[in-house]
C-alpha cells in the first residue's frame, strides 16, 4: 500500500494560480501568505493531500501543489541569467547522468541547475561545483536547501579555468563564460567515455568550445539548440503563441575518446 | 578511490565512427562486428577502457563507447515510430519524477520511453507500462534487457483505455493514439498534485487531450514543442544545418488538483 | 543621367533613431517634429538629399530617411491587428502579382496590405479592396493617401461573404475571420490559373480553408507558415534575439483550375 | 471587360500534378511532353484556357497552370545554389524596389533572382546583374528569356569587389561568397536612403558584412533569418511537415546616410 502524502507544518508547496502566477512557499501553522489575489491561510491546507484546492481571503481558488524539479529550478532564478528548464532537460539527457553518477559542474549561480544534477544523481551520486563569485554560494546553498537537495552537492569556491579536483567523473557541465578554457581540465577529469556538456548563448563561444573539444580527443561532439513553442490550445483558436523566448543558449555536447597510450 | 570502468565479455558497447555511423553491440570474445568500414574484432577493446580507439580491419577508427540512456533510446526503435531524445527529456522534466518514483506509461512499443522513464527512477521507483499490441512485448522485453532496466519495468498487455490497476501514481505518460480516452483513469490512478504528461504528432490529439484535462479537475495545463536545430560549427562556415526534422510532436502536461471532497 | 532625390515640402520622411525609434512624418516648412530625443526642424532637411543626417534639438542624430513600403506596412497600423511586411513579402509572392496585375483583397483593416499590393500592381493594375468595418474605410483611405497608392486602390464597402463583382481577376488575397466563406465566390471571380491566398491566425481557420479550396477545383494547395528570427550581431557576442514574435499567422496558397466544362 | 487569356503555341505552361511533380515547358504544336505519369499532348491545351485539367496518355490528370515568378524562380536553378521564393519575397521587401526602380545585384548565378528585382521593377526599371563565372551568363540569360524578362536584365561579366559602374542606383542585392568586400563600393553606388540587401548562408559572413556596413554610414542595419514552416492540413491529423529546410540563410539589410560634407 502506497502512503498519501499530505501537507506537513514545513513542507514547500506550490500555490498555483495561474502559469504566471504561482509561488513556491513553506507551509507554516497560524502563518498566511499574500499575494495580489488575496491571502492564503496555512492552517487550511496543513493536514490536507497535496494537490486540494483552498480559497483566499478573497475567495479565489489556489491549488497546493507539490513542488517538482521544474518548479524549484524556475523559482530559483532571481539574480541570475535564467537557465530555462527545456536547456536543463537536454543537458542532463544528453551527459548521460543518472542515479550514482559523480559529476562536475560550473559555475554554480543560484544554484538551479546544481539542483537539477542532483535531483537526477540521487541518492548515491555527487556534484561538485564549483564558482568563483562569492556572493552566489550563500544563494545556492539555500536554494539547494529549500529543494532538500543539499547533501547532494558539494559547492566549491574555486576557479575551474585553473583546475578540477576531481578524477575519473562521469560528466561535466560547463555553464559559464568561458568553457573553452575548461576543456583540457575537463579531459583530465573525466573518466574514459565520460560526457562533457556545455551551454552558452553566443555563437561565438560555442566554436571556441567546439575547437577546444577537437584539439583534445573527444568524439560525438554536437552543438545544437532547442526552441520551445508554447501552444495556445483553445478549440477553434489555437495556434501557436504570439510571443516567445526566441533564444536562450546554444549546448554542446561530446564524449571523453582515450588517448591512445591511455587505453 | 573510484574504479575505473573497463570493458568486460558481455558488455554493451558503442563502436562510434561519426554521427551517423555509430553500433550499439555485445562485446563477445573471440568475435567481431563488420561495418562498411571494415570490421571490429571485440578483442582489441575487452580489458580496455571505456573510451579505447581501436582500428578496423581496413585501418579506420573506432571509439568504443560506453553506451548512455541516449543511445539505448536511439537504437532501440527500428520497427516503430521514433521517440526522439529532446522529448524524451522534456517528458521526463515535465513528469518531475525521479529516483524512486512510481509511473504508469503507455503505450510501450519499441520501450524506448521506457528505458528512460526506468533509468530515472531506478533503483527504487517502478514503471508499469500498458500495451495493447502484443508483438510489441517481446521487442520491448529484449530493448530494456539489453539496457539493463528490465527490473524496473512491468510490461502489461492490458488496453489502458479501459482502466489503470495502479493507485496513487507519481506520473503518468501517454504516447498513444487516443490519450483522451485515457484522462478519466489517470486521474484517478494519480496521486493528488501528481503529474500526466501526453506525447501527441498531431494539433487535433492535442486539443482533445487538453479538452478532456480541462473537464477533470487538472491544473497548470500546457501543450509546447520542442524544435531542435543542429549547428554545422566550423569556423568561418558556422551555421545551422540545412536540412532539420521540423516536427516531432506536441506535449501536453498538468498536475491532478483533488477534488472537493477528496483533499 | 539619373536625377538626385532631394526632400521637397510635403514630402514624407523617416527620421530614424534606432530601430524602435523612427518616425513617419510630412515634412513642412517653418514646423517641427518633438521626439523623446529633442525636436527636429524640418527647415534643416527640406532640400537636402534623402539620407541626410540632422541633429535635434538636444544634438542627438537623426537620419531623414525616404520611406519604403515596409515603413508604410509598418506605420498604418496603430489600431488593427498587426500585418508584419514578412506575411506581406510572402502574399505578393505567392500570389504571383506583379505591374498591372488585377487584385481583389479583403477585408482592408488599416489598408497596409492593401497598399502593399497597390504598390507591387502600379502604375496600371488595379487593387478591389472589400470591407464591411465602415470605421477602417477612412483610416485606409488616409494611410493609401500618404503613401500615394490612394489611386491604385477602390475601397468598396461590401460584405466579401455576399459575392465579389469583379470578374477575371489576377488573385485574391484574404485577410479576414472566415475566409473559408469566400472560396466559392473566389473561385467565380478568379482567371483561369489565377491564385488565391488567404492568411489566418489559427490553424482552424486554415483548416477550413483548405477544405473549401478542395471542395472547389484548386490546385497547388499549400498551408505554411514564416517565423522571422532577428539576429544581433556583433563580433564575439552574435546570436539570435532573446525575444521574439513567436506566431503570427499561416498563409495558405492555392491556384484555380477549370472545371471540365469551363475549359 | 478584361480579356482572357487561352494558351498559345509558344507560351510556357506548367503542368502541374503535385507539389512535387510539376514541370515548366514551352507549349509547341504536335508535341509531347513525356513525364513518369504519361505524356501530355500540347495540342489538347493550345487554345484552351489557362487552368485547364488535361489528361496524360495514362490517364492521369495534369492541370495547365499559368507560370508565376515562383515557378520560374523554382525552375531556373538546376546548377547553382538554390535561391529559395521565401527569402526571394524578403530581399526584395526589404530592398523597398518596385516599379521603375534601378538595382544592382551580384553575383547573377542562374539568375533566379534577377528575374525576380526583373519581375518587380519592371516595365521601366532596370537590374544590372553582375558576375564573374563566365559560364553563368548564358544560364541566366536563357532562364530570364524563358521568363520575358531579358530586357529589364543588363548582365554583366565583371568583378562587383573590384567596382560598380552605375550611380545613385535604388537598392544593391548581393549574393555573393564576400559580400563584404562590395559594401564600399555599394556605399558609392547608391543614392542617399539606398538600400543594400545582402543574402549569406554563414553567421561568419553575416559578422563581416554587419562591421563592413558599420564602418560606412549606412543606417537601420538589421539582420535575420526566416524559417518556413509547411503544414500537413489534413482535418484530424493537422501538424507541421515533418522534414523541414532547417536553413537556408541570413538577410541583411541596411540603407544609407550620407555622408556630413554630402548632404
Amino acid at each position: 500500500m502506497v502512503k498519501r502524502r499530505s501537507i506537513q507544518e514545513g513542507d514547500n508547496v506550490l500555490l498555483y494560480l495561474s502559469r504566471k502566477n504561482s509561488y513556491l512557499v513553506r507551509a507554516e501553522k497560524g502563518k498566511t501568505f499574500h499575494t495580489h489575489r488575496g491571502y492564503i491561510n496555512f492552517d487550511d491546507v496543513i493536514g490536507c493531500r497535496f494537490g486540494v484546492t483552498t480559497n483566499s481571503s478573497l475567495n479565489v481558488e489556489f491549488v497546493a501543489l507539490k513542488p517538482t524539479l521544474r518548479d524549484y529550478i524556475f523559482k530559483a532564478q532571481r539574480k541570475t541569467q535564467i537557465m530555462y528548464p527545456k536547456d536543463v532537460a537536454l543537458i542532463v539527457m544528453f551527459s548521460g547522468i543518472g542515479s550514482g553518477s559523480r559529476v562536475v559542474e560550473a559555475g554554480t549561480g543560484a544554484g538551479a541547475l546544481s539542483a537539477a544534477l542532483a535531483f537526477y544523481v540521487k541518492p548515491n551520486g555527487r556534484v561538485y561545483s564549483y564558482e568563483i563569485r562569492s556572493q552566489f554560494q550563500e544563494i545556492a546553498r539555500k536554494n539547494l536547501t529549500k529543494a532538500q537537495l543539499e547533501d547532494i552537492v558539494e559547492l566549491k569556491s574555486k576557479d575551474i579555468t585553473l583546475g578540477i579536483d576531481e578524477e575519473n567523473v562521469d560528466a561535466i557541465i560547463l555553464d559559464l563564460a568561458t568553457p573553452w578554457l575548461v576543456i583540457p581540465h575537463a579531459y583530465s577529469a573525466l573518466t574514459g567515455s565520460g560526457s562533457l556538456v556545455s551551454f552558452s548563448p553566443t555563437i561565438d563561444q560555442s566554436v571556441k568550445t567546439v575547437e577546444a573539444l577537437e584539439q583534445r580527443n573527444f568524439a560525438d561532439i554536437v552543438t545544437f539548440e532547442c526552441i520551445m513553442r508554447r501552444m495556445q490550445i483553445v478549440r477553434g483558436k489555437t495556434r501557436p503563441e504570439t510571443l516567445m523566448t526566441g533564444h536562450t543558449g546554444y549546448i554542446t555536447s561530446a564524449r571523453k575518446a582515450l588517448d591512445r597510450n591511455d587505453g
